[in-house]
C-alpha cells in the first residue's frame, strides 16, 4: 500500500474525487495550507476511494436511495430499510477476496454505507456478517449449509445474546436448551418474560434464523452459556413457528429503520445440529466434550468473536462525528452574525474564539480516530484471517488480549468523543441546527447507541483497567512479546518516569507534539500507579475482590482505561502524521495532533497537577496552547472538512452542502416539506375550539 | 408564605401527595433519612401543590390527554397539541390575581403543564402568555383589545422576532415597516427569504396575529427595530391574508408538538395602530418621537421584555433534568446486575459507585436548580408587578440589570447541566434506556432547544461577562444597592480574598458546605480579575474592543461566567437548605449541597491550581469529597426523586413508574406497540426480494 501511495496522481485522486461547486466557501477553501484530495491519503487509498465512489454512485443512480423530507411512520422505515439492503446487498461490492486482498477495503464499504444511512448500514452488517461469523467461529461444516444460504439471502440472521432481565452480565442469562439423548434434540426455553430475548436487532420483522445464546442443560447439569442457532419465521412465509413468540420492541430514540426484536421460547424442540458446538457441547448421549481443558476459556473464546463490533464501532462513531463536523465547520463558514462596529459586513462565525473551542478540537479528534480506526480495522481482520486460516501462532494469544484492552477502551473513548463532539456542533449552528433538516439531531440519536451495545461503555472500561492491573503487578517481567502493538510503552521506565516534573511552561512548549506525548506517557503510567494504589489500599482495608474493584472505579479505574485508550490513539496519530509523503498534509496533521494532544490533556489538568508533574502557573501555558491550536486552525478547517466529507446526497444536512448555500436549502426544504403552506385539515378545531371544550367564560 | 409552611400538616400533604405504590423500590424507600412529602416544601407550599394535583387530576380524567405508544405522524401532534392547549386553557386554573397572591403559582402551573409534555406546555405559554407580554410592555390603550380577545381565545398570537439570516444580531433584521402619512399606514415587507422571519412558534399552522420586529422607517430614516402587531391569517377560517405568505418550518429534533413557522411580507399594508409605539414610534406625520431620551435605551428596554423567557427556561431546564433523574434512579434501584461471588441475588447497579457518579451529581444539582428557579421566578414576577403596577423606584434599575445578568448566565448554566445529565441518565438506563418508551431520549431532544433560544448559551454569557467585567471596574465604588440581589458578594474583601490559599486537605473539610462556598467565593473573584487582565492585556497590544473581547471569551469570560452562576445558585441552595424547619430534610439538604458543590468545584480543579489557590495533592480531598458525598447520599436516593416525581401518567416512562415494576411495563408497551407481533404488510420483499433487485450470483 504505501508504494501505491507514493504514486497516487492529481488526476486519479480527481478521479474520484470531483471539484466541489464553486460559492460563498470558496473564500476559505482558498486559505488552505495542503490539497484535500491530497489529505485523504491518510487514511485511505485509491483502491478504497474508488469502492467508495462506486457505491455511491450506484446509489445516487436508485430511486430507492432517494431522501424524503418527512420522517417516515416506523414501518415505512423499515421497509425502505430493509429495500435497500437486499438491493445494495446484490450488487456484491465487496466479496470476500476482495478484503483479503485490501483489508482496508472493509472500512471503506461501511464508511460508504454510514455516510449514506445509519439504519441501512447496521441492517446489512447484521443480516449479512454478523450471523456468518458467529456461525465461522463457533459451528461446525454440518453448519456451512447456513452459510451458503445467508450468502444467497435465502434466510436472514440475527444475534441473540441480550435478554430483558441479562445484558451486561451474560453469565446471567436464563433461557435454556436441554438435551433429550432420546430425541438428539435440544428444548430451548425461555421461563418468563424476563428471559426474552431481547434488543435482537433485525428480529423485529425479518429474521428467520437467530444465533441464541442459552444455558445448555444435560444430565441435570448447566454447562454454562453455548450458541445455537434456531429457526425463528418461515424463510418462505416470514411466519412464525409454532413454539416461537416473537414481536418487535418499537421505536428507539433512535436506528429505527433496524427492526430490534425480542423472543421467546415455549418449550421449543431444536435438532441437535442446532448447536454450534465447535467450542463446546454435548455428544449424543449428552456427555459433555470441549476441547479447552479450563471451560471458563470456552467463554472467553465464544465471547471472543464479539471483539470484532468493538472494532467497528470505533469506526462507526468516527463517522457520525465526521458528518456532525462537516455540517457544523461548512455552516459556521457561511454563517454571518455580528462584527466589528462600521464593518461593511458582519463577520463568519468561525471567526470567533468561542465557536472556534467548540469545533476545532473536534475537527483535530476525528482525524485522529478515523486514522486510528481504519488501522484497527486491518489489524482485527489481519488477526481474523490468519485464525480462520489456522496460521495464527503463539502471539495471536497476546495480541488477541491487548486487542480486547484496547478496543474495550477505544470504544468507549470514540462513543463519547462523538457525542460531545455531535453536541457540540449542534448547538454550535444555532437555532437553525435544531431544524431536523439540519441532519445532526439524527446524528446524536444513532451515535448515542454506540456508548451502550456491544458493552455498555463504562463497563468494558472494566475489561481494560483490569487487564491493566494485571500488567502492573507483573511490569518488571513484561516483555515486547506482551504487548505487540506497543499500547504498553508507557510502562517503559515508568518509575523514572513518574519522578519526572513537567519542564514546560510556555505556549510553543505545549504545542510541541513531542512534548504532549511526554506528557500522556507519565500520565498514563500515574492513572495505572494510583488506580493500583487505591486497589490495594481498599484491599488492604479487608475489602473483597469485588469491592475493591468496584470502589475504585470512579475517577480512577475508568479514568485509567479512557488515558490509556488516548495515549495510545495521539502516538498513533503522532506516528502517522509523521509518515505522510506529502508535506503540506504533513504538516497540517502535525498541527491536528498538537491541537488533540493539548484538548485531551487539558481535561485532565487536575491530575496532572495532583500528581506533581504540573506545578505553579504551568496549566495556563497548556491553556494556552489549546487556545493557539485552535487560532492556528482557521485557515485549513474548510479544506479539512471537504476531505472528510461524502457527497452531498449522503450528507443530507441544509447546512452543510457543498455549495455553502445553506439558506437556499433551507428555503427548498422548507419549502417541499409536505403541508408547509397548506391550512391544517384541522383549523377547525382551532377556529370552533369552544365546539369540544365549551367556555365558562 | 414561611408562616404557612410551619404549619403544615402531614394530612394536608398526603392529601395532594398519596401514598407510592408498594414494591421492589420500598426496601429504599425504607432507608430515607427523612419524609419525602415534607421534602417538596423546599420548593412548594400548599397552594402550589394544591395547583398542581389539581390540574394534573384534570388531565387525567381526560381522554384527549392520553398516552399513546406510537409516535405521531407531525401533523397529528399538531392537532392534539392545539386541542389539548385549548382545553387545558379553557379551564382556567390560574387566573391573573391568583398569580399576584402567590407567585409562586406561576412556576407551579408551569411545571404541571411541562410534567405531562413539553410542547403542550410550550403552545401554552407562546399563546396565552408571550403574545400579551409583549402588548403589555410595548402597546398602549388603543391595543388593550387585543388583550380581551387574546384571553377569550378568538385569537391567537406568536412573536416573530428572529430571521432566517438574523437571530442573535436582532440589530442585523432586515424586515422593514415603511410609513405612509398620506395613507396612515406601515407598509411591512421582507426583502427576500433570508429576511422572511423563522422559528416563530404556533406560526406555522394556529397563529392570527404575529409580534412582529422590523425596521421601522419613516422620511427615509430608518429608526431600528421596532414592534408591530400583524394580523397574519383571517380569526375566522384561518386563511392567510394577501400580501402575507406563511408557512411551516417542518420537523424539529424535538418539541414537534409545536408549530414553528415562517413568514414573509410582500409590501403588506397595516394600519398606524399596528405600531406598539409605547416606547417609541412616529406620529401622524412621521416624525420620531420617544420618551427616550438615548435611543439605545429604547432598544434596551424593548428587549428587556424578553428576560422573563430566560427566567423561565431556567426553570424549564430544570423540569427535564427532574423527570430523567427519577427514571434513572427508579429504574438503578430495581435493575440488578452482576454481584459479589457466590452471592443470591445480584446487586441493584444503583449500588455501584461508577453508577452513583454518574447520577448522583445531578439529583444535588436538581435540587439546587429547583430551589433556584421557583426563587427567580418568583423574583422576576413581583419585578414585573411592580413596574406594571408603575411603583417601581430607583432601585428597580439595578435590580433589572442585576437580573438580567443572573439569568443570562444561570439560564445556559442549568441548560448545560441538564443536557448532561440527561444523557447521563440516558447511559445509565444501558438498553432499555435506548427505547422510546424509556422517555429519556424525548427529554434531551426537547431540552436541547434550551441551549439556543432565548437567547444561544455562549452569546448570553457574553452579556453576563461584560457586565460583570463593567462591576470590576468600578468595584471600588460599589455599594449593595447595585447587588439587590446579592450577586455580587464575592468581591468582598476581593483582593485579600486572592491572597488566600486553601487552607484543607482532608475529605471532611472539602465536604463541609461552608469551606466548599468560601473556596468558590475565590474561584468567582479569581476568573473574573483574570479574565479583566487579559481583556487588558489585549488592549494594551492595541486591539480593538471588539477583538479583544472576541479573544478573551474562551476559558476566560465565558468560565467566568459560569462561574457567576454557579457561585450564586449554590449559595442560594446553602442558605434555602439552612432555613428549613424540619430537621431531617435541612440535613438532607445540607448534604446535597456538599455534594453539588464538590461536582461543580471539581470542574474547575485546573483553575484553582493554575490561580495558586489549591497546591500539592490538596485537589485529591475535592474528589474524595465527590465520592464520599456520593456514597453518603445512597440511602436517601430514591425518597429523593419520589419527592421530585410527577404522577406516572406525566412522566410515561416504562423505566420509571413509581411501582418499581420496569419489566412489567416494558412487557406491557412492547405488546400493546401497533403491529409489535404481527407480520409486516411488506413480508413478500423480504421473500422475494429478488423480484425488485434481479440476483446476479
Ligand atoms: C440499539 C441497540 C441494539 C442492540 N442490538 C442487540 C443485538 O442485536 N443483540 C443482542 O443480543 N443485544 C443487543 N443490544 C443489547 C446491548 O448489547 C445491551 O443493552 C448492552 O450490552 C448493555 O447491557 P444492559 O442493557 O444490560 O445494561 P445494564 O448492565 O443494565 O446497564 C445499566 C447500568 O448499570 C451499570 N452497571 C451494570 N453492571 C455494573 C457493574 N458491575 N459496575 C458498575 N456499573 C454497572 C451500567 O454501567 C449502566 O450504567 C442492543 C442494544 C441497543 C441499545
Ligand atoms: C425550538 C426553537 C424555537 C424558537 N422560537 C422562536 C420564536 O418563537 N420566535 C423567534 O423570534 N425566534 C425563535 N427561535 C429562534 C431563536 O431565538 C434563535 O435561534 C436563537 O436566538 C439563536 O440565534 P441564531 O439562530 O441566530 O444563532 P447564531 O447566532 O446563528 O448562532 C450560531 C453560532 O454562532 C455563534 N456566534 C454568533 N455570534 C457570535 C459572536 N459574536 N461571538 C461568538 N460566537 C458567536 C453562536 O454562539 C453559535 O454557536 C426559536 C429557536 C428554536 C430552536
Amino acid at each position: 500500500m504505501a508504494e501505491q501511495k507514493q504514486k497516487v496522481t492529481d488526476e486519479q485522486l480527481k478521479q474520484y474525487l470531483p471539484d466541489l461547486p464553486s460559492g460563498p466557501l470558496d473564500i476559505y477553501r482558498k486559505q488552505a495550507s495542503f490539497d484535500w484530495r491530497r489529505m485523504k491519503l491518510a487514511y485511505d487509498n485509491l483502491n478504497t476511494l474508488k469502492l467508495k465512489n462506486d457505491i455511491w454512485k450506484f446509489m445516487e443512480s436508485n430511486p430507492l436511495f432517494k431522501h424524503t423530507e418527512a420522517t417516515r411512520v416506523l414501518d415505512d422505515e423499515r421497509h425502505i430499510t430493509t429495500k435497500r439492503m437486499y438491493t445494495y446487498y446484490n450488487e456484491k461490492f465487496l466479496g470476500f477476496e476482495k478484503i483479503i486482498e485490501d483489508p482496508q477495503a472493509f472500512q471503506a464499504e461501511s464508511e460508504a454505507l454510514f455516510m449514506f444511512d445509519s439504519s441501512f448500514a447496521v441492517k446489512v452488517s447484521l443480516t449479512f456478517r454478523m450471523f456468518s461469523n458467529a456461525i465461522q467461529g463457533n459451528g461446525q461444516s454440518h453448519h456451512y449449509h447456513l452459510l451458503e444460504a445467508a450468502e444467497k439471502a435465502k434466510i436472514g440472521g440475527c444475534f441473540a445474546l441480550t435478554e430483558v432481565s441479562h445484558g451486561s452480565n451474560a453469565k446471567g442469562m436464563r433461557t435454556t436448551a436441554t438435551y433429550l439423548p432420546e430425541k438428539r434434540q435440544f428444548v430451548m426455553h425461555s421461563p418468563d418474560f424476563e428471559a426474552a430475548k431481547f434488543w435482537v436487532g433485525s428480529l423485529g420483522k425479518c429474521a428467520t434464523h437467530a444465533i441464541v445464546y442459552a444455558m445448555l442443560v444435560s444430565k441435570g447439569k448447566n454447562h454454562g452459556l453455548h450458541t445455537f442457532v434456531v429457526p425463528i419465521r418461515d424463510p418462505t412465509t416470514l411466519k412464525p413457528y409454532p413454539g416461537v413468540i416473537v414481536g418487535d420492541i418499537g421505536e428507539k430514540i433512535g436506528l429505527n429503520g433496524v427492526d430490534n426484536g425480542f423472543v421467546m421460547f415455549n418449550n421449543y424442540h431444536l435438532p441437535k445440529e442446532a448447536a454450534l458446538d465447535k467450542l463446546g457441547g454435548v455428544d449424543d448421549n449428552g456427555d459433555y466434550k470441549t476441547p479447552f481443558r479450563d471451560p471458563s476459556k470456552r467463554f472467553g473464546a465464544a465471547l471472543g468473536i464479539l471483539s470484532g463490533g468493538r472494532v467497528h464501532i470505533t469506526a462507526i462513531s468516527t463517522y457520525y462525528l465526521q458528518k456532525a463536523i462537516v455540517i457544523a465547520i461548512r455552516y459556521s463558514a457561511v454563517r454571518k452574525q455580528f462584527g466589528p462596529e462600521n464593518a461593511a459586513e458582519e463577520t463568519p462565525v468561525l471567526e470567533y474564539q468561542q465557536q472556534q473551542i467548540r469545533l476545532f478540537p473536534y475537527l483535530a479528534a476525528v482525524y485522529a480516530m478515523k486514522i486510528f480506526s481504519v488501522w484497527l480495522s486491518t489489524v482485527h481482520i489481519n488477526m481474523t484471517i490468519k485464525n480462520l486460516s489456522g496460521s495464527s501462532d503463539n502471539s495471536a494469544a497476546a495480541l488477541g488480549m491487548e486487542l480486547h484492552a484496547l478496543s474495550s477502551a477505544v470504544k468507549p473513548l470514540f462513543g463519547w468523543t462523538s457525542r460531545d463532539g455531535i453536541q457540540n456542533c449542534r448547538e454550535a449552528c444555532g437555532g437553525h441546527g435544531y431544524l431536523k433538516a439540519s441532519a445532526i439531531g439524527d446524528l446524536r440519536n444513532d451515535n448515542d447507541a454506540n456508548c451502550t451495545y456491544e458493552g455498555e461503555n463504562s463497563l468494558l472500561l472494566q475489561q481494560t483497567s483490569n487487564w491493566l492491573l494485571n500488567v502492573w503487578a507483573r511490569r518488571d517481567k513484561l516483555s515486547p512479546e506482551d504487548s505487540p502493538l506497543g499500547s504498553l510503552n508507557f510502562l517503559q521506565d515508568a518509575d523514572a518516569l513518574l519522578k519526572e516534573k513537567c519542564p514546560w511552561t510556555t505556549t510553543e512548549e505545549f504545542m510541541e507534539p513531542k512534548n504532549l506525548i511526554h506528557t500522556y506517557k507519565w500520565l498514563t503510567a500515574y492513572m495505572l500507579k494510583s488506580t493500583a494504589e487505591t486497589v490495594h489500599k481498599l484491599r488492604s482495608q479487608g475489602k473483597d475482590n469485588f469491592t475493591a474493584k468496584n470502589e475504585s472505579q470512579a475517577l480512577q479505574a475508568v479514568t485509567l482505561s479512557v488515558v490509556y485508550g488516548e495515549n495510545y490513539v495521539l502516538n498513533h496519530f503522532y506516528k502517522t502524521a509523521l509518515e505522510q509523503e506529502d508535506v503540506n498534509c504533513r504538516q497540517a496533521l502535525l498541527n491536528l495532533v498538537s491541537l488533540y494532544g493539548a484538548f485531551l490533556l487539558e481535561k485532565h489538568l487536575g491530575t496532572l497537577y495532583i500528581g506533581g508533574y504540573l506545578w505553579g502557573a504551568a496549566g495556563a501555558g497548556l491553556r494556552a496552547a489549546l487556545l493557539a491550536g485552535c487560532a492556528r486552525l482557521r485557515g485549513d478547517a474548510l479544506a479539512l472538512v471537504d476531505s472528510l466529507a461524502p457527497p452531498d446526497f449522503c450528507l443530507k444536512s441544509i447546512l452543510g452542502a457543498a455549495d455553502g448555500q445553506a439558506y437556499k436549502h433551507i428555503q427548498s426544504s422548507v419549502m417541499t416539506y409536505p403541508g408547509a403552506m397548506s391550512r391544517p385539515e384541522w383549523w377547525r378545531d382551532v377556529v370552533y375550539w369552544e365546539s369540544y371544550a365549551p367556555s365558562k367564560l
